[in-house]
């Protein structure tokens, strides 16, 4: 069998450390890809995903499955190559996920919180716009709203990630063939400052609209798409796995990557698709371990799903990474390390839905067993309950829901780091370079390292489209 | 020019992200090194580096010194293989430098504190053994005791890491032709419970002893070398640049790295070398930020030397790696983080010299004095200095220091944080897997994923040494 036939039929055997014989390459990027032009691109983000954050994930996958992750799996059959990307903003060392997306998007490092839009007021094009122009179809899919920094860094300019009902309405506009996820609260009429009732407007222009799974696989190919899932993000993958309603209605990443290429996948000009597990960083901003290493899973199902398209394909780029570490988030050498670490395959629910669903009037005894519920029976101390009910004295609820600011998300992962050994330096983004792997054509001209502004150029010239608007 | 020549001039420009023209190819290692014996290797190890060490000291040098580190250099030059390591022992996913050090030295796992004993008591002989009786010529060289864990796993077996007395005992029958750090007290007739003078065993069976810079540099290249700079471990790169007298007296570990390359080099077996930076892990253990970056920058400086050599040899495998996640320390996001972290350029003392020098009757003013000396003129307040201070009324001396235990490194480093926007997730090892790069003949078989005790094995192999022993 051929080199590219062993590929496509993913059955690359690379048994122990070295290729079988022992003389064989272990470089098989250039002699597969050199020359080959990228048709089509899928370029994943896990969003705000520190190095222990995808090492946490994979020993996870191994001892709970007994197989690595899909990612580390593409290491160990030495599949892609590898880099570590500066992501460093304009403001800052440390990034935001606007200015990190905007780095990507447009080329240029922006201050903190701003997609697309220099120091001095300069817009800079951003890369979906690019590749629109170049005739290639064009898709977004996220675990939060459509419309948030990370798909908005790729597609347009705003002074503010914040303006998300605006960038919604922008986003009628650019003709993008699928944008998928969360954020149904910037669509919805009765919930905009404009009334505006943003799915007619996109009905309008031909495409479908989708609020659920059932709705979201009856959706046809031929017409452009725009599902949301959720009034913001979607859910926490480990909420929505104890949820048979949630599972029966909301799409995981991997479903909407799959659905997002059946879409996008037959053009002669191909396509260039964005994928983002956005709550890996909402989970870390939280310290909540659950909701970190299930999401980064989530994702990596997603991962799966992007290269097996891509190793049939033989045309297709795959660049899988992060935009920034957050609380870099490690397990701690200890005695009951490996037992604590095990516990978290347990957990059924994150500390958003512990915390969310406690009330200022509940007992301590109440709020022990909720814990306990939602953390494979942990039984946590009388005074460290009273500690936790102390904050529902004053959090305010707002729309329904408590203002996470006021919960103590801090307090209860300090309180599980004795049934789990994960430590978190903050609760906050971190200034760690970030990992970056490619699978296929125009990865064997990647570099071990580069400053994130490269990956723009680097995309336009292995897709073989002008860098001239 | 040819490839190679460029190569040995180190003169490959690899401007911007692509090498010039775009077409030429990235993978220089296949072509360069496919086939080539490692006939010399220097394994190089940053005991105890996170990420966020490498990074750190990266953006450190970036902003200092207007360059990137010697690590990521390479990396930017598209010189090196780069993979990750899961470095988990027999008995945990969280590793010590015993066992980590074993994994490769030994080639298998075993439990923590342990050199090369199973857990059945089996002995697996090091790999510089191996090497020995291969008829190479070998080198340890560290900033901490000759005889300490990483050094010791790639030489010997011990039922504990402790018995470095012992270990000292054990060295002397080897033959290796350079042992060179810290660790006096392990040798020195007065300080070993036997009472015997291993420096007398040494110069009996041929070595050159040397106690200081100006011994070191003196020794002849046609005999063995051992010396030892310090009673224990050799100071942290930050007290090393305050002092003109250790300056004078003790080497840098580039300074020892170039000795031990040239006592060693010409063979016609070749060498085989460990090079550890030892308190790179310390001052990851005491959070401690200018210790932690500083040192790993004088690594940084010993890459240089073996990589330059390696590039003129052509001949040498050079690994660059470390042995576990260590506190997983990281920049911050906030406001204030890019001034907080170049003030880290103006410290001049570690928190251990910080903390050993007060003595318990010593004012808050004092107190507050010594920190703002110690780290670029911060002024912390009252009742911090008064925290401070509550620790020495209970804490004991040893050996005429301070037991580090009963000192405040914790605290210290969180009053600092305010400062230097550095967090830490714990003062213990992490279970992230370890960065790998390499450079010369043998690189090119490396996968991006392996497991400690491959590393074992292919060292081996790429130096074309049976593993008969
Ligand atoms: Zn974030
Ligand atoms: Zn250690």
């Amino acid at each position: 069998m051929k080199r590219r036939e062993l590929l496509k039929n993913g059955s690359l055997a690379l048994g122990g450390l070295f290729l079988t014989p022992f003389t064989a390459k272990a470089n098989i990027f250039k002699e597969e890809f050199d020359g080959k032009k990228a048709k089509n691109i899928i370029f994943m983000v896990s969003d705000g995903m520190s190095i222990g954050t995808l090492q946490m994930a994979d020993m996870y996958s191994r001892r709970k499955l007994g197989r690595p992750s899909h990612w580390l799996s593409l290491y160990e059959q030495n599949l892609v190559q590898r880099g570590l990307m500066d992501m460093a903003s304009a403001s800052s060392v440390v990034t935001d996920s606007a200015a990190a997306s905007s780095s990507w998007g447009g080329g240029h490092r922006v201050t903190n919180g701003s997609l697309n839009i220099g120091v001095n007021g300069e817009e800079y094009l951003p890369i979906l716009q690019k590749f629109k122009k170049a005739g290639k179809k064009i898709g977004l899919v996220t675990t939060v709203p459509v419309t948030h920094a990370t798909p908005a860094g790729f597609s347009v300019y705003s002074k503010s990630r914040n303006s998300q009902e605006e960038i919604a309405s922008v986003y009628s506009g650019l003709g993008f063939e699928v944008i998928m996820g969360g954020g149904n609260k910037y669509f919805d009429a009765a919930q905009r400052k404009d009334k505006k009732d943003m799915y007619t407007v996109f009905r309008n222009k031909g495409y479908s609209v989708a609020r659920n799974k059932a709705e979201m696989n009856a959706a046809p190919a031929n017409k452009p798409l725009l599902a949301t899932f959720d009034e913001d993000a979607l859910p926490y993958s480990t909420d929505h796995l104890s949820s048979s309603f949630m599972k029966n209605n909301i799409p995981t990443l991997a479903e909407m990557t799959s659905k997002a290429i059946g879409q996008l996948k037959d053009d002669k000009n191909g396509f260039v698709m964005q994928v983002e597990a956005g709550k890996v960083d909402w989970a870390a901003h939280g310290n909540d371990i659950s909701g970190l290493i299930y999401d980064q899973l989530a994702f990596d199902d997603a991962v799966k799903v992007a290269v097996d398209f891509a190793k049939k394909d033989g045309n297709t780029l795959v660049v899988i990474t992060t935009d920034h570490g957050n609380a870099n988030p490690g397990l701690i050498y200890g005695k009951k390390v490996d037992e604590n670490f095990d516990r978290i395959q347990k957990f059924s629910q994150t500390n958003e839905w512990i915390l969310q669903g406690i009330s200022s009037g509940d007992s301590t005894a109440k709020i022990k067993e909720r814990i306990s519920q939602a953390n494979a029976g942990i039984m946590i101390s009388d005074d460290q309950a009273k500690e936790i009910q102390s904050y529902y004295a004053k959090a305010q609820m707002e729309d329904g829901v408590y203002n996470p600011r006021h919960l103590p998300f801090k307090l209860l992962s300090q309180i599980q780091q004795e049934y789990t050994s994960v430590g978190w330096i903050s609760m906050d983004h971190s200034a760690d370079y970030s990992e970056v792997a490619m699978f296929g054509p125009g990865s064997e001209k990647m570099k071990s390292f580069m400053k994130n502004t490269d990956m723009h150029t680097f995309l336009l010239k292995v897709a073989e489209v002008e860098n001239k608007f």
